[in-house]
């Protein structure tokens, strides 16, 4: 099954709308090439429908939504809606401004997500209407652990049922949730959180997963979340090697998607099903 | 001449002026300094016409084209042919959306370009009013093979004649053409297509190579473009030893360009006259 | 003192708000976590206020400032000041353009600073009311000497009475002075100006410095300074090993900052008082 999502993306090269924050803008992108994909930005109100409309799935991070760019994810969406393509949410500091939580909760009235993607903080403020984060970082009371696993998978089921979204929480454990099944996935290293971007990085790929795997998108997002996961932990491998820092480990992480094959997702996935 | 060119660029430093998209922006930057430039980014109405006016050249490139950066386009346009600086436009997405069709056809009516750089479907959209394009990349139906390559070549001519500009076709093979002369270029690697930017970076070191080269317009874009894909060749050559992906290889070819030199890329290049 | 400045910041982990140009906000992002700090991007009007209450800093740069951001900086940093909060101004460009020099001028107006960083041509726009630049780099006909360097010093100390600001002017030598006293460093490598956004990463590194210290804002300039002056010689080593250019050199840059500890910036920092 894993293997098959990858290998579908390799295949079918999805091109991804994406409407993102100008901050790990250029690794998204590479992100997208990396695990087969291909790349669109847009975000000017004028541009965006036909763009989506060329583009087999939407992304759409608020990363730093600005009052230009907030009616063009609704305007692309719509859109992207219309033409059955689906469309993932990240939430980038939901919780952390009355702007974002305001737009986040907005998109999710207005917009049918197949797949909405933060952390734990970000899908506490969609699921209770307000969180604590710490900043656009999840905040370390809201952390994931073995005690508390249970409770955040009946919260994503309950999200996923509200939202009719699959929610994916990522994190030191991820969950990927629909309303019956959740996934919980243990690949992933510390590192992914020295840089800026993974989270961003994965809600791309994770589009064009969606994309090239259009009947599945439950397991569409978990394979692309192990997928990355697992990449992470081999970027980590080399970069001790060559006792390099989060630079670096940003180029590695790019490289083992680039280089990942279903053979070796298969063997390195590490999940349970709940 | 090819070493001429290089080395006017790395004794004069051109500073050019980049209207440029958000998503490679960086890599442009970094890119401009590894030839021997020097990068100004500065897309506010307010602000262009003065910071273009301290430049030396103006690169205008318009894949993240918006309703306030649209205006500063044409404003700086004009204030740079006003000077007499030389102006490249590499026209993203011309084709895939009607904004930027139709931006990239009135830049073409309001300013003069010294040269004009795009993939095939973009320079045939500007060609002929309308063109298919996969996103921001070019369409395979329009790839330019030894079969096409003639006809190619007269599009281009024919479209140099149109705007007075240089025409630069670049993908697998390069067409840079006047209205009487091309040049047919086999350097470069598969590989660029796997990062995102190859175009964009392209864009402004030719910039660079306009201003170094005020009397050779023809030549200046032909030296920048076989610098920049004997980069990429050799940007190759050391992936392949590191067995890296697709963001070592980003920044290897930014590398390889910081690198080169009047000699490497005598001894490189790999063109015909047309 | 140097070394308990660095580990301040890494026991503390400051999140800073950064209202910073496109061209490197990404290498500030991963520069302010390599340094064991936090970003968080934000600039639109509606967003910057709580954005900033949530922080501990705000870094302003005005290296992109567009007519929607330009408002961003003014709310942001009143509220800032507000809370008491450390604010740092990088005047990208002031004395390139007439909206760069008028905007910095109008945020000394309205702001007020803990520390100003720029190069010697910013920093002399500022204090004079105009100045040369090369584009956003210094005018060589500014570059701090030793014969210079009295008068700049002196310069500095002026500029510091006049906005009650820690100035920091930074290039092959660095001068960090308030009204009384200056830091001279001389940490550094030249191959720190063949990559964008060696600057602007400094001042988001000086930001957390800034939060991590805040009863010493002039030590704790001085600190951040001479951390990224040693890192960029140690970057330069790593390089040389590699046969690497400018592209490789910034990810060994963030790296170095990723892996310093304080005994090795105890060792490695070069600098007297004047």
């Amino acid at each position: 099954m894993l293997k098959t999502m990858l290998e579908n993306v390799k295949t079918k090269s999805p091109l991804v709308h994406c409407i993102t924050n100008y901050v790990t803008v250029t690794d998204c992108a590479n992100m997208l090439i990396a695990c087969g994909g291909a790349p669109v930005m847009s975000d000017d109100l004028l541009d965006v429908e036909d763009i989506t409309s060329i583009c087999g799935g939407l992304a759409i991070n608020i990363g730093t939504l600005n009052q230009n760019t907030i009616p063009s994810m609704f305007a692309a969406g719509k859109k992207a809606n219309e033409l059955g393509h689906p469309v993932i949410l990240d939430p980038v500091g939901a919780g952390a401004s009355a702007l974002r939580t305001a737009t986040a909760n907005k998109l999710l009235d207005e917009i049918k997500f197949t797949t909405i993607r933060g952390n734990i903080s970000e899908i506490k403020t969609l699921a209770f209407g307000s969180g604590t984060t710490k900043g656009v970082d999840a905040d370390t009371a809201d952390a994931v652990t073995e005690e508390t696993l249970d409770s955040v998978i009946r919260l994503a089921k309950g999200l996923s049922e509200k939202t009719g979204a699959i929610i994916a929480i990522t994190g030191a454990v991820d969950i990927i949730a629909d309303i019956d099944k959740a996934y919980v996935i243990r690949n992933g290293h510390p590192m992914m959180s020295q840089i800026t971007g993974s989270g961003c990085m994965l809600t791309v790929m994770t589009a064009a997963y969606l994309v090239a795997n259009p009947d599945s998108p439950l397991e569409a997002t978990a394979a692309s979340i192990c997928a990355m996961g697992l990449c992470g932990e081999m970027a980590f491998e080399k970069l001790e090697k060559v006792c390099g820092g989060n630079s670096s480990y940003r180029n590695y992480l790019i490289d083992a998607v680039y280089s990942l094959d279903g053979d070796t997702l298969l063997r390195g996935a590490n999940y349970e099903m709940r």
